[in-house]
């Protein structure tokens, strides 16, 4: 879908959104806000997407607001757009049709840990480092790690993932049960605490990953796990992005349990060696991580190192030091504010997709010729053990041509990525941006997504204009 | 549901299924049968529920087939129930109200293995065994393994887990994506091969579990592992369940990646001693097997020895040579046939709860204690790790009085693990048996699954009478 696409569902506005918004302001007094600063920043992000406000912004405190809010908002025909802090980047935030956004970020509680079944439970507004903080003296952690700092609710809605998931999985994985507000103002749970159930149809792997489509998630039930006993992180350099590629395969045949598995090109390379100073080689390299006993990693360490040899690759250098780690990973975290550093005063976005990890290589050469013939600047970065990777596209937007430029590249990417039996998003979700590739991708399984949709949200009141096309 | 309420559902026979039966004995000619140990086979399980037989079976052996039969059977309202090979446990192939048996097992071929990517296409009638079997030279294994040498669509369609769940996950886990029959007759692909993906809906995970009430499997994009370096299978006896059960929270807690962790109460002991003449003390006792390199399999063993000590168990005895592991777990396989010789003549049942593992131990004393005060004989076994256990019900079935004493038990057990933030079944499904229970566990959601089902399969032709009360 082009931009101008998008742009022209703005005037679909609906009737009863100024009476909800009346009747909110009513009920939840200055926690209603309508001020334009407020509703501009509860639609940004970090996308190419224009921002399409909402009319209103409420601060739900707790679940029984949640429901009190859909409810009105139900009867009202108005639009819901959950929110959390912002972070997702496929414009999900975005209110194409108007109504409101439901802010969750004050539903900041750890409401239980529960240590011996490694577990905890959080509302949805807890953000995966505060969680983390909290952990602390526990000797647990959450691993699902996507970079930012999301808040847990928005990660399970988008089914969000990182460097973390090629050995933890993604909030796919981690999200045991959840309870959430569905359209009709009813509160389900969707499952109990145990680790594993065949009681009925999968509701939880339902919402996750519904972008609040389906229901608003109003707490969640995530695995946790021992913080290893040893993490050894480390940078391998390559001579080329297709031996990295094929030392990855390897690695995961082989069944190495490689905790974080990152490509950088040489123009990634070329931007985090500026931006985090790091005393690294500008080229093709993988940032990695094991964690295990002392012997496993070691083990681990030495078996990849022995792997990237026969791919040419190498040394593999290692950052055993907590600091040194701590480094390595901001370096890859922040990439994207370092990308911009390629470029001054151009806007960053970031692509998305995932393939077979056989067609990674391929993926990435016939993407990277695309950049170049497509006259664009765009690093390429990715969680290759999966086979998923991103481009961040350093664009002029205020150069139209360059934006067609864009646009076109990246629907070349999405069909690339289907072509090789692959999907248009690896773990950014559809929001806005991806619509237009998901029945080529899925087909006739659209409809039975639609189906659902209508069945659990007649009046389309939950987040419309988001992942159906 | 008791028994009596279950046989009441078989009066409820629709007008239509003549004339369908007709249809598809013209098409399908001696693919259709309708002698009546054919259609009793076919709805023949190991199970206390009544044998309620479909009017016809019909073999087939293409999705293109599977489409037919499914518009044939919806434009004559009536019910179809998958089969593949007959051995789920909860009367999820029973008919009652009538219709046809599709019987899947002819779809038996490896469609694709892609080494590179650990995955492969088979169709659903392939089973578990078969799998592995055509894996042999590849160096991969498919690790989910219920006992029953299962059809992995049906395995898929009950969310099976079994032994290597606490490592390698469930069903749920290790589908990929998966083709299926709607009600409709519209064949959809739930995903592409990527090995993560946020595109949309995850109609995979829906349809894994349903229990063929939603969608027909017509074929499976699985996850395959390497076949480990080194495997080590152990057994290690304790004083008491309580302890062992401790030891088992301590290795999880600790992240020891066992592969396979299960605990045999006295009673299983003794059935297993006898009917597979190992050489082993009738004490509670924990079968154990740790998968990875030789030194890390070496590390896993001796921690969990220490961690066994600490509470009272050991010696850890180890079986390192193939046809000792072999035989080791053949034996608890075995069980279920194992545990009749604790009562000649008896009928097995097997029950299936999960609950969070802090409360496992309580659990199974209370469970204990219980079949004591019931009377009844019902050797306790249990995929721990996942805080997974099953009781093997000793039955006279000719005895309506032992037949009412298992009922309450039932019932109990399942409140009991619901009551402890369980799952009435952590891998058996709902079928007819737990009927009764998921409203209790899950409330409200109930009616959200109802919702998709209506919305999904209007006419209710795809399994009907199972899962939902």
């Amino acid at each position: 879908m082009a931009l101008q696409d998008i742009l022209a569902e703005r005037p679909v506005k609906r009737g009863g959104i100024g009476s909800a918004v009346a009747i909110l302001r009513q009920r939840f007094g200055e926690r209603l806000v309508t001020g334009e600063d407020v509703r501009r920043a509860h639609a940004h992000s970090t996308t190419y997407l224009p921002n399409q406000m909402p009319d209103a912004v409420v601060f739900a405190e707790t679940e029984a607001e949640v429901q009190e809010i859909v409810r009105i908002c139900g009867d009202h025909a108005t639009p819901i757009v959950a929110f959390g802090t912002g972070s997702s980047l496929e414009g999900h935030i975005n209110a194409p049709q108007g109504g409101i956004s439901l802010d969750l970020s004050r539903m900041d509680k750890v409401l239980a840990v529960h240590p011996e079944d490694l577990d905890c439970v959080v509302e949805p507004g807890v953000t995966r480092e505060a969680l983390n903080a909290y952990l602390r003296d526990t000797g647990l952690f959450f691993p699902i790690d996507p970079g930012a700092n999301a808040s847990l609710g928005g990660m399970a809605a988008t089914r969000a993932s990182g460097t973390n998931a090629v050995r933890y999985g993604t909030m796919r994985d981690n999200v045991i049960g959840l309870t959430a507000v569905m359209a009709d103002g009813r509160v389900i749970r969707t499952a109990r605490r145990a680790k594993k159930t065949s009681a009925g149809y999968d509701l939880t792997r339902l919402l996750v990953g519904s972008e609040g489509t389906l229901g608003i998630i109003t707490s969640l039930n995530l695995k946790l796990y021992g913080i290893p006993e040893t993490i050894l992180a480390g940078v391998c350099p390559f001579p080329d992005v297709d031996s990295a590629c094929n030392a990855v395969i390897q690695t995961i045949q082989l069944g190495l349990p490689v905790a974080r598995i990152e490509l950088l090109d040489t123009q990634s390379m070329q931007a985090t060696i500026t931006y985090a100073q790091l005393d690294l080689e500008a080229r093709p390299s993988l940032f990695l991580e094991f964690h295990g006993s002392p012997a496993g990693v070691a083990e681990q360490a030495e078996l990849f190192a022995a792997i990237a040899a026969e791919h040419g690759g190498g040394p593999f250098r290692s950052a055993e030091r907590a600091e040194d780690r701590a480094k390595l990973w901001k370096a890859r975290h922040d990439l994207y504010w370092a990308a911009q550093g390629l470029r001054p005063g151009a806007k960053a976005i970031a692509t998305d997709v995932c393939v077979p990890i056989s067609r990674l290589a391929e993926c990435i050469a016939e993407t990277q010729a695309d950049i170049e013939a497509s006259g664009l600047l765009a690093p390429i970065v990715g969680h290759v053990g999966d086979g998923n990777f991103h481009t961040t596209l350093l664009l002029d937007v205020a150069d139209p041509r360059e934006i067609a430029a864009a646009e076109g590249f990246m629907a070349r990417l999405a069909e690339r990525a289907v072509a090789m039996d692959g999907t248009c998003t690896g773990e950014h979700g559809v929001g806005q941006g991806k619509r237009a590739y998901l029945r080529r991708e899925l087909g006739d399984a659209v409809d039975v997504m639609r189906a659902i949709k209508m069945a659990l949200d007649p009046k389309d009141i939950l987040n419309p204009g988001k992942i159906l096309p």
